[in-house]
């Protein structure tokens, strides 16, 4: 992490053509992740924000699922990466007409597309383009699965704000059943030595998940003087029609991060959200907007860790280095 | 205008970051914009049509309202200058999720966009923005407040064809009232010492226009031998339907440029439009198609215009000048 | 199609702006478009797949009837060649405020686009801007009229894998009737010298294409064994509702490449579909998959095609040449 220069004097090297799930990953390639992400993140504040590293290479993001926050993300991470770029959205693409995801994907392939970045809504979605394509495949969030490059940002931000990782308290607050943001973190903390606890209603943080290794609770109040960082996710609203939790009122009054709640923080604990923020719900608007809150700063290091994980899987297919 | 060299030899600077309207702009500041636009159009005619101004900067264009025009000459405006492009449209934003117009630009800022080009149907959010960013905001359309990116195209227009602006007497026609096309065009014509008059039914047109420095009028045809320019604005046809006026046949029949009416123009009468146009309706035809029409021009101009004002804010938002 | 070198060596000139349809073009012309496409072939297996051969130019994708696939073709082609590309679909564009087709189109070439590449649900719309504007216009479908590009590339494939065009015997099979694909297509093939026989039910098929100097066959398993090519067209799902015929299954029956059907081919049969396949209908999904499919071929071969349309219209409207 300290180096500015992408892998230098690495001894883990990256092997893998496609980023599906934080799942496999050793805490050694992890690591790679941040480190070439540090290296990255110093172009953004560069004059000319661009680097040649992916010049003449294409990448398509396919969205199948809407989502224009990581559309706009991986975009721009490509675009300063200088690779061309194509968007395509589902309800615009053949699959309205009938076709399989597969055979879209091999027409992307004929394409020669370099990159496909792939949202969406069935998990597995991704696991099934990449075995099937020569194309690299970054999964940019499939169904309840994994969503890799937002846990690989958080953990970036926890990295570059506490200066580790191992050893550190996270608690991740809310609706966590069918988040693949949540899962993708646990993975990606638990394996670089973070104790993870998932704080919410039994609804939506059922003990099962006990036996991925993090611990659970039900009372975010008795947590909540122990956290050395706390990942608040959004509620989705069509959760309360289903009756996981009796209204939103009641959710904020029980897992929201209110002024009371975050008085009763560690003073250097960090809050967290993926976006886009609910105010006065998960979190109250003046907590979002302190100084311990790093959400914007999670967004900004969404760029540097998609231009790594772009960088890293095309040199891996390619078997391409910087020159 | 002389010049080709943009700002050499000015006495006068830009120092806004932003644009967001034109009222309280200087003739001075007007003028710079002007002769800015006049360097940059003659990268239109060349054999490769770009310059690397802006290379390694982000332009987001957030059209929170819909506009295909407007949203393409900003597009070819930016590649034209090199730049990297994003587009997010409202729909496909996060601000269907419940997402604050403020949470989604400060996400934008984080992301490192350089300039937000902001279309939006409330008056006051290009400014609000403007206010809360650093990057920098240009106004492609808030409300009924103010365009004015396409008062700048008229005003260029108005020059190019007839030298000067100062003196002319221009008349904009028709559904003024919530029309920010007026609004901008009458704060930059008369601040460049141009003599307007606004002409339409007293429904769209009231007196108190008058105490912005215009003259009004509801007889088009006792206004039309004195006018140099004529800018017609588009009919808003859902205006017919809240009564503004009784119907479009009398609209046209009152307030239409026919050719009976283009016959008693001045021969060197300009006749202008911010389209799209209604054929038929604000204008013949036949009259949009004539050697006085400088419609096309204006689109042509626009691009220009645009090149400027993108090159104005971010110099003056990054303290950098065109090496 | 021996040099790689474009246009090379070549006694037939380009002299087209335009590419609107391919019934008037020679052999000499369809022979250079497809040496030019070889030349071009090549940048897709380079490391930096981008020629400058456009850099600075400006591409619209001007496409009012919606497609995914021959949109990113284009968008593709065009960014190898380094121009910038603009995409507009009809909902986002003016026609939706009642502009017509034309006025659009003037304002894109006020805008400077150098070449509009229209799709459009009306036979006619690419000749009618083509006769009007100084844009280069390429149509990508128009309604029931030409696909141009899309038979250029199935010639290109059939050369490629074939050696030759002139003496194959090529069955065009299925919905004949309003297809662009299969009109495109027997024009090129004929000129080029191949013997065409379109197949399908008399309604989708009907006597009157003989005078276009091709076979009509309502037979499928007698003309099987004979055929150097099989393109499979598209069945559109709302013809059965239009009782063109009974139904989806009475249609394979008849005329799908099942797998008996597939093993009555010639052995070096060329099999081809112009995408998005509907498996099990027109064709069984093993025997597009197999090995004398030549599907994913003729997608990576549409971009090389593209390429070469988009480079000769542009320089014979220029005058300009490779550097």
């Amino acid at each position: 992490m300290q180096s500015a220069q992408p892998n230098s004097d690495s001894e883990t090297s990256w092997g893998r053509k496609d980023l599906v799930e934080l799942q496999s990953l050793s805490a050694a390639e992890l690591n790679l992740v941040l480190q070439t992400a540090a290296a990255f993140k110093t172009v953004g504040t560069r004059h000319i924000k661009k680097v040649p590293a992916l010049r003449g290479k294409t990448l398509v993001n396919f969205f199948v699922e809407p989502s224009t926050r990581t559309r706009v993300s991986f975009e721009l991470a490509a675009a300063r990466l200088s690779a061309d770029v194509i968007n395509m959205s589902a309800s615009a693409s053949s699959l309205t007409k009938g076709e399989t995801l597969k055979d879209t994907a091999r027409n992307l392939e004929a394409l020669h597309a370099d990159v496909i970045v792939l949202r969406h809504s069935s998990a597995g979605a991704a696991q099934f383009l990449a075995e099937r394509l020569e194309s690299s495949v970054v999964n940019a969030g499939d169904g309840a699965h994994e969503h890799p490059t937002q846990a690989l940002l958080d953990a970036f931000t926890i990295h570059e704000k506490k200066g580790r990782i191992e050893g550190l308290h996270v608690g991740i607050v809310g609706d966590i059943l069918f988040s693949r943001v949540a899962r993708s973190n646990l993975f990606a903390l638990t394996r670089l030595g973070a104790q993870v606890t998932l704080v919410g209603p039994s609804t939506l943080v059922p003990r099962e998940f006990e036996r991925l290794g993090v611990k659970v609770s039900h009372d975010l109040d008795a947590v909540l003087p122990e956290l050395d960082v706390i990942n608040l996710l959004r509620v989705q609203h069509e959760r309360q029609s289903r009756s996981y939790f009796p209204s939103l009122g009641e959710f904020t009054s029980l897992f929201g991060l209110t002024k009371a709640r975050a008085a009763r923080l560690r003073e250097d604990c960090l809050i967290m959200h993926p976006g886009p923020i609910n105010r006065g719900v998960e979190i109250d608007s003046d907590v979002a907007d302190s100084g311990r809150s790093v959400i914007l700063d999670q967004v900004t290091n969404g760029l540097a860790v998609r231009m790594a994980v772009l960088y890293l899987c095309n040199a891996a297919r390619s078997g391409e280095t910087i020159s």
